[in-house]
């Protein structure tokens, strides 16, 4: 890289943060100082959505307050499923971009900067994003979208606005754990977008559609998708070998899932999808699917260069497919997740706000003559 | 700012660019090596967004060729048209953020990311732009939209398609010089913001959305829409004096359109403006405005610090105003005139991409023990 360039931003410290803390060494990821393995263990994700966005976990009274707020922010306006309903042959994070913004015309507060607003903004966000997706999935099915249904938490109502099935207790789990394991990652890409667009202070809307649009991205959210097609390209468990050399014969087929710019050692968030992928595929009798993974794992061992280990996103892939979630829907799930780490964002950034605008070296030819039209040659 | 930080990125050098040459400290900008002088002086919008796309000025040819293609690209599919509709009542930079998204539902390109079919994008995004911002206009205030007319230039017809009246010289002169200044200007919030979207190789309209979300931000470009508001509560070019120095007792209330991030000196496109806005004040028997802004200008020479100039939106808004433009279309006029720089940032980005992706240091707790929350106190 020529000299002096902080291309990537690789190196940058941007600002400061209380909202998650990696040590990338050492594989530890705390949200607000607690432990991601604990939060895993212990919390539905409304749990953590709250210490994203109010900085601690809640007691029993504000958690039920919360969710009370979540439920009835859940329906979207029918202007907008309209709006999904228009764009709904496009990719579903097309369609998340474009609800997330068409939103704003029906929020009562888009203009309203205040830490409040922002707040319940968040929320109402929170609640609507995974709506947005189920709903969408119908319309494209040709279904009809569903009303969210009181009686459900976050995770088991997407679940059901998604398939209209009474959800069952493995994929409500599996998709709460997958909610709080992605919610929230410092200045990753798509929250970066967020703190760039809110840095100008325009509005919240506008900041998550630019997440939104930048997560969409496969060197971003795109690589469980990725993971899940290589699982059914190499099919059995015993060809893993041979798919993994082939493609380290050829250097530029990677193989996704592996690596991250943050982590030297395997992403802590990994274990969690690894267990819920295990125990799933043996519940369901798919084992294979696990094996495969665990394979291309060994055999990835074989080539280990430093900081080439599993990340979130390998694992998670097969536990969608286990759950019968297509695979075009695997990004906008991190999505949902995400929702209130990329708030969080920007909450950070107009706590002390700058705008956000870094310099380019210009390595173009200087004072060219200008010559009228008829004249060029 | 606390040490090693850098917020802002304000000193941080991202990237080579071959765009634009932007010397704050002697107030030079350079588009592709041509001054802003001699190309506001001499080219058409066209020419400028042709040289911005494709990295030299056009020849005849080359010009025709281009003129036919974004005029063949300026309707909008009805189904856009139909979104538009529904988010009607909400900001029209809203509005444009909302219908650039849903376009990407109905390009035949959206996801092929090779560098023909990105110039060809942002051919059709150069083009539909001003469509929307138009279409909307139309639509809100009660009227029918209005179809391109393939007579007219980009200036031209986007006058037309907002008024319905022929447009006048003088509006198509000034729209189409605004245009050009607006072109391009380096790493700027938005176009930094359309890079940090396509790093994750997202698509294009994700990453013009994303810039069309951060452009949004006063601080960014909602300056010109300021200084009109302000214009208009001086009231009288006597009373500026006064009114500056009752803002500037109150450090608090900033005077809008003085001071830019990169020019420690008069921001080189804001000759061009002041000369536009001045000649259309006397025509148009309205000197009052223009006399307000220089009493302004004269003023705030007072307590002149470093850096602290006009800018280009100083005098844009008096432009606007006075071609009877509302003041909420002045940063989707801007959006209009960067549409060019946008794609162009994003494919020097997709070049030699690298994922955009800085650290944050985190600040908060370690190691909180979790606490099961009935035991949360």
């Amino acid at each position: 890289m020529p000299e002096g360039l902080a291309k990537g931003l690789r190196n940058v410290v941007l600002d400061e943060t209380k909202a998650s803390f990696i040590d990338g060494e050492k594989g530890i990821l705390l949200y607000r100082g607690y432990s991601i393995h604990d939060l895993a263990a212990s919390c539905s994700f409304e749990e953590v959505a709250y210490l994203m966005l109010y900085g601690s976990l809640p007691k029993r009274a504000e958690l039920d307050a919360f969710e009370a707020r979540l439920k009835a922010a859940r329906r979207l306006p029918d202007e907008v499923v309209e709006v999904i309903r228009i764009v709904a042959s496009s990719h579903p994070m097309d369609v998340l971009r474009t609800a997330v913004s068409a939103l704003s015309a029906f929020d009562p507060e888009t203009e309203d900067g205040s830490h409040e607003a922002l707040l319940r903004k968040s929320e109402r966000l929170t609640a609507q994003v995974p709506s947005i997706v189920a709903v969408h999935e119908r319309l494209r099915k040709g279904r009809a979208p569903l009303q969210p249904r009181d009686g459900l938490n976050h995770a088991a109502n997407f679940v059901y606005m998604l398939s209209g099935d009474e959800p069952s207790p493995e994929a409500v789990e599996a998709m709460n754990l997958d909610f709080i394991l992605h919610a929230e990652h410092g200045a990753n890409a798509s929250s970066f977008a967020a703190r760039v667009t809110a840095s100008t202070l325009s509005d919240l809307h506008s900041a998550i559609a630019s997440a939104v649009g930048t997560l969409k991205g496969p060197l971003h959210g795109g690589a469980a998708e990725s993971v899940m097609k290589m699982a059914r390209e190499i099919g059995e468990p015993e060809r893993a070998a041979e798919y993994v050399r082939e493609r380290q014969r050829h250097r530029e087929s990677r193989i996704m899932g592996f690596g991250h710019r943050v982590y030297r050692v395997e992403d802590p968030r990994a274990r969690h999808m690894r267990e819920k992928s295990k125990a799933l595929s043996a519940r369901m009798g798919q084992q294979k699917w696990y094996d495969i993974l665990e394979a291309v794992v060994r055999e990835m061992g074989r080539y280990q260069r430093h900081g080439i280990h599993v990340n979130v996103d390998f694992y998670a892939g097969s536990v969608y497919y286990l759950l019968g979630i297509p695979e075009d829907l695997f990004v906008p799930i991190f999505a949902i997740g995400r929702v209130p780490g990329w708030c969080a964002s920007v909450l950070e950034q107009l706590e002390d706000n700058v705008l956000i605008r870094p310099l380019l070296r210009y390595e173009g030819p200087m004072h060219l003559q200008y010559v009228p039209i008829d004249e060029r040659r």
